[in-house]
């Protein structure tokens, strides 16, 4: 997979794009990225990228001459044509299914504004995607595309080991995800269920889907509207309600 | 604010706190940061900081005492108690005003697993905040934490100059922003539309509600719940609806 980030902020990525898995994927040949600093393709002499609103209003906007071009300049690097994403407050609420989605691509191009709005004619002729990675204010769009990567890059076949595969799987299920505990079974007097080192395995198998509906019915009840439960597990969901 | 950050991969934050926003906190004294590496606390001969699950299954789990006793190391240099926040896909979903909560405390403390899951006790008896920034699967905690750091910082008084100030409001309002135009009036056909080039202000102040709410409805109609309307734009939405 090829990743272009539109940034004015390279800088930026450079601590997660050299650690962990990105640098994993990196060295397996399976993810490169390229930075496009947009202010290199301004067509005026200050290299100014914002100018102020139409209309009157605080703050700047992102022309779109420079970003235009320079999604222009990446496209005639290559054949097939990519998905362009937009990070904005705006966008679409980023979900697992869409880095599923977006793994499956052998192209990305990121747009990551910084403190400025868009110009509209961006937004309407220009990307594929507009993508928001939660409800909050961040300064750019840098840390978004970092988050976006990370998810779609651990997907792509063979990126994670063996020491990354498991206890994540809080969103493939639908559930939030079980309590873990490890050693020691009595950590100053706080102790581990005992169930867990009863070495039945059935019950253990129970108590945690349990635990999983439990915590999710406590702490997220808009993921049970889209989830499908077994006989059992409606049972177990009644007694929370009693 | 001083916030602590428990990781393993502290590398991966420096691109982002010497950059933007955080570096100029850092540079107003606003904003300092420190990590630990709680694999330093390890009691065992091997530093190791994991170990398998009760009960079977794959994937490791956090052991208890290296994280405990880097906190409570980080708590016996402060009087006062930090929020302790563990970045976990278990957590409360992450929102603006979650930030401006965060906002007003003087020290932080994130932990950041990578990988694995936690101990149940760690979430139990040493946490008291645990966040999750969406529903998609990351690698580690350490870009969820950057998120929030950023998110927070940003809203400590004087820290946004006027070039930050302004069209990022989406989730103070309650409803998405409405479309920015900059020049040029006319780009590549592309055309900004004719209200906003009018000079009549009280028509652009119009246009601008109409199109925020007429955004909203057509992409988060989930936010629409919680917003007051007007009569005028409850007239409006009528419209949209028709």
């Amino acid at each position: 997979m090829r990743i272009d980030i539109l940034t004015l902020f390279p800088e930026m990525f450079e601590g997660v794009f050299n650690h962990s898995i990105l640098k994993k994927a990196q060295d397996m040949d399976v993810f490169q990225y390229n930075y496009v600093n947009f202010r290199e393709y301004t067509e005026n002499k200050h290299n100014k990228v914002d100018d102020y609103p139409y209309g009157g209003g605080a703050g700047m906007v992102l022309t779109p001459q420079p970003i235009f071009d320079a999604v222009e300049a990446v496209k005639q690097k290559t054949d097939k044509q990519p998905r362009v994403v937009l990070m904005c407050p705006q966008g679409e609420p980023y979900h697992q299914g869409k880095a599923v989605e977006l793994a499956k691509e052998d192209h990305l191009v990121f747009i990551c504004g910084h403190y400025e709005g868009y110009d509209e004619r961006i937004r309407e002729h220009l990307v594929t995607d507009e993508i928001s990675i939660g409800d909050y204010v961040l300064t750019g769009g840098e840390l978004g595309a970092m988050v976006v990567i990370d998810s779609v890059v651990r997907l792509i076949p063979g990126v994670l080991g063996n020491e990354a595969s498991a206890p994540e799987d809080s969103f493939s299920h639908g559930l939030l995800e079980h309590p873990h505990y490890t050693r020691p079974a009595d950590f100053r007097g706080m102790k581990v269920p005992d169930v867990l080192t009863s070495g039945n395995h059935a019950k253990i198998e129970e108590w945690r889907k349990k635990q999983s509906l439990k915590r999710t019915h406590e702490r997220r009840k808009d993921l049970l509207g889209k989830y499908s439960f077994t006989e059992q597990e409606l049972e177990w969901f009644k007694e929370f309600n009693e």
